[in-house]
């Protein structure tokens, strides 16, 4: 699906005076910082033959390759070849429309006048002065769509997190509401007179058990923006001093067809004085994540025995079915698109 | 070849109170023990998104997968979906007849309805009161019809291994009888008056030449049941205080086209009132068949640079021959059952 | 491309009595050395099961297999098959005609009768009593092509080598001159008032700018003869005392599709007493050598992202495009002579 905006990074990843790469798609990408702060996406391929251009250095805003020389503006173009007077027209690599929003750094892998601002998710919790959060990265060896399959399916909570994010099989029992909206799925969780997960007690006074609830937008082309909480069952609906209330903004970045980054964030808003929560948070979330990467492995290697076995569709993947529709209307699209 | 019982796994592989997983011709099998002490192989991937069962739990005679919850008897009979109040009947798993003898777990990989406790093989010296042996385990990565050549030519045992279970040019010398049983093959193979491997001789009395004889029964699917041993020249036939007396089991199971699992155990009955002999004996083993997964796995690579490349047919190939015939044989009629 | 001789060792790899094993175009190739002194090349692949010989033993002036004990002349036919009277005419392996020269091993891949030792290059340098040097191995996992290309085109050593063997972005605007030789190209480059790459000040008392030329014969199937140095600008022609005059010789040898051997040494005659030279000049090569390495790798990693991707010609090509075109006379006129 090229028509879409991909998080290639976290803004921090990228120096202030270096070269920086990632695979997304299958293309290798260069992202720098110009002069004038904004970011520049190309090629990391030299038109030549073909070395990363990451490989080589930055010279004010261009970049020249390491292994015979040329010399790349911040669009793309070739300027200038060692001993060469006039430089091909020809002689250029591809730019892509790059963005930073809220930390997050989206390349438009798609057609550049398609790149339309107004298509970015709102991942405002991840860049927000009332949210507090630490930025997470995660490498999985698995192609992208099983993670989404078990991000669009939060009855795992129960079987795979039951001391980090889960804790009771009420969650596997409980049934989300699933709507559909633009260019993705909303989905909400509201779960009963539960234990709460551990982790918050150490964020709230909070004893006995709770009412929770996890409401979240999954969205093209594998961004996920969750609000999800808990109160002790009974509280005052607006008794925020006993309320666990987080904005998760997670996202999934094909590298390759067998590989996938995954950039998230969990953040709050409980001011202690301190960043204790704000790290307790960010470790609970990635020991959860491993426990997923575990699964989601294990689950990939038994398809890579027999690749054809088939799923047993059950009740519990509408959601995920429903967004491999989107995926699948996507691709069509875009094939139609291409054949016009 | 489906319709054969495999060995699996040593007996005390399997946990008292959990989840053991091993490949077999390509498909994970999931072994666990019911409460009765009777154990049942089911098919290690939920029906559901295929994730590995024995990533789950057991929960008494059952099992929980541990990414959406389904829950599964000993049968494969799925019985709980989480938040589905009736469980659709093609919720299930396969289950393997499994069994154990002898210390061997043997699982059946064809048709229920086929598996003949008669076709498990006489595997006693593994279990019996009067022979003592340790259990050892290999892993190749190697097809297991490279194994299984090596197992039924003896003359290797010359080159490969002439400081361990070898000793002498005349064991390749020897000619050995080959005849058709059962499922399988007969050998024997007797040397006269040769130097004795270096561990017959902390085994018994030894100082001079032997006389040595290796009779063994290689069957299908790979199972090899050796009688061997050696005593003095010119010693009184049926004096045993200077006679070396072995009973070998050994078993070859496929995990993939390309790996195989090799089960095997060394028995003698020489009583010293320790178990030195007994850990010898697995030593001087499990060095020999070191040897051979070098010589295997060399000769494999060597293979794989011109997998076209011939082999050049001898006499000493007349067992390998036959027992490749056979294996031929039993996937002929396999296939003819499949399409009739 | 088979008609070649292939560099396939150093000689002082191969040990005085024992077996050496490489991989030349996929295949592997046993090399010892026979009574005489003189070396033998064999197909290091038994005809009877296709186990390595290098895993077996020398006997004399001949080879036993480890395996199963066959035993083969250094020309190749086999002498000896355990507990066979009669050894069949087809029992042999391939004999390579295999020489030395200035300390390279050199293997013929192609049709014995073609071996014609006029063909050998002249790597005088390498053996030489005027010329010091260190012999060099690396092993590249890239197609040897990817590294000819580098060889082909020294305008790359003002990017990737600029603290090692080049310095100055004027070496990439030198043109050099190209004209066809026999069986290769000669390449010769000049550059003039340039500031030397380091170690020349180690070698030679320099302080300003230098003139260098580098004058080298590529030669199928991937052997380069470089002569190079330089001098202070306005030095005095034949003043040897502040002159860096060298010697490189190096190989490509294609272990497989994607993996290639590379012989190099690169020697002085300048003589201080000591080999503190030699030392020096072996290392800064190594290192050197090392960021081709690294280049030629990210270039390749690249390639395979999207193996279709063109390059762009550019005048820095012509050697190396007229290299290819010389390897595809030699492949075409094999497949004529194949077919023929």
């Amino acid at each position: 699906m090229r028509n879409h905006w991909y998080v290639t990074a976290w803004e921090h990843e990228i120096p202030a005076d270096g070269l920086f790469s990632r695979i997304v798609l299958g293309e290798a990408i260069l992202i720098y910082r110009l002069a004038d702060g904004s970011l520049t996406a190309l090629e990391d391929r030299c038109c030549h033959r073909l070395a990363p251009l990451s490989k080589g250095r930055k010279e004010g805003d261009c970049v020249r390759c390491g292994y015979h020389g040329l010399k790349f503006d911040s669009e793309g173009k070739c300027v200038e070849i060692p001993g060469m007077g006039a430089v091909p027209s020809r002689a250029r690599v591809r730019r892509y429309p790059a963005c930073v929003k809220h930390k997050w750094v989206f390349v438009w892998m798609g057609e550049p006048d398609h790149a339309d601002p107004a298509l970015l998710p709102d991942n405002f919790a991840s860049d927000h002065p009332d949210w507090r959060n630490l930025p997470g990265y995660l490498h999985y060896d698995t192609n992208y769509l099983l993670i989404c399959d078990n991000l669009l399916d939060f009855s795992h909570l129960s079987y795979v997190h039951p001391t980090t994010l889960g804790g009771s099989p009420a969650i596997a029992q409980a049934k989300p509401s699933i709507e559909s909206i633009s260019r993705g799925i909303r989905i909400s969780r509201y779960v009963y007179d539960v234990p709460p997960p551990p982790f918050y007690r150490s964020l709230r006074p909070i004893t006995g058990n709770v009412d929770r609830w996890m409401i979240y937008d999954f969205l093209l082309p594998g961004i996920l923006l969750l609000h999800s909480g808990g109160r002790p069952v009974n509280s005052a609906p607006g008794d925020e001093s006993c309320t666990v209330d987080l904005r998760a903004c997670q996202a999934l970045t094909p590298e390759t067809e067998s590989s996938t980054h995954y950039f998230f964030q969990q953040a709050h808003r409980i001011d202690q004085g301190d960043a204790s929560i704000t790290q307790l948070l960010y470790d609970v979330t990635v020991a959860a994540f491993h426990e997923d990467l575990a699964m989601i492995s294990a689950q990939e290697n038994n398809i890579a025995l027999n690749p054809d076995a088939p799923m047993l569709g059950l009740h519990m993947d509408a959601a995920l079915a429903r967004f491999r529709r989107l995926v699948a209307d996507s691709l069509k699209s875009q094939r139609e698109v291409l054949s016009a």
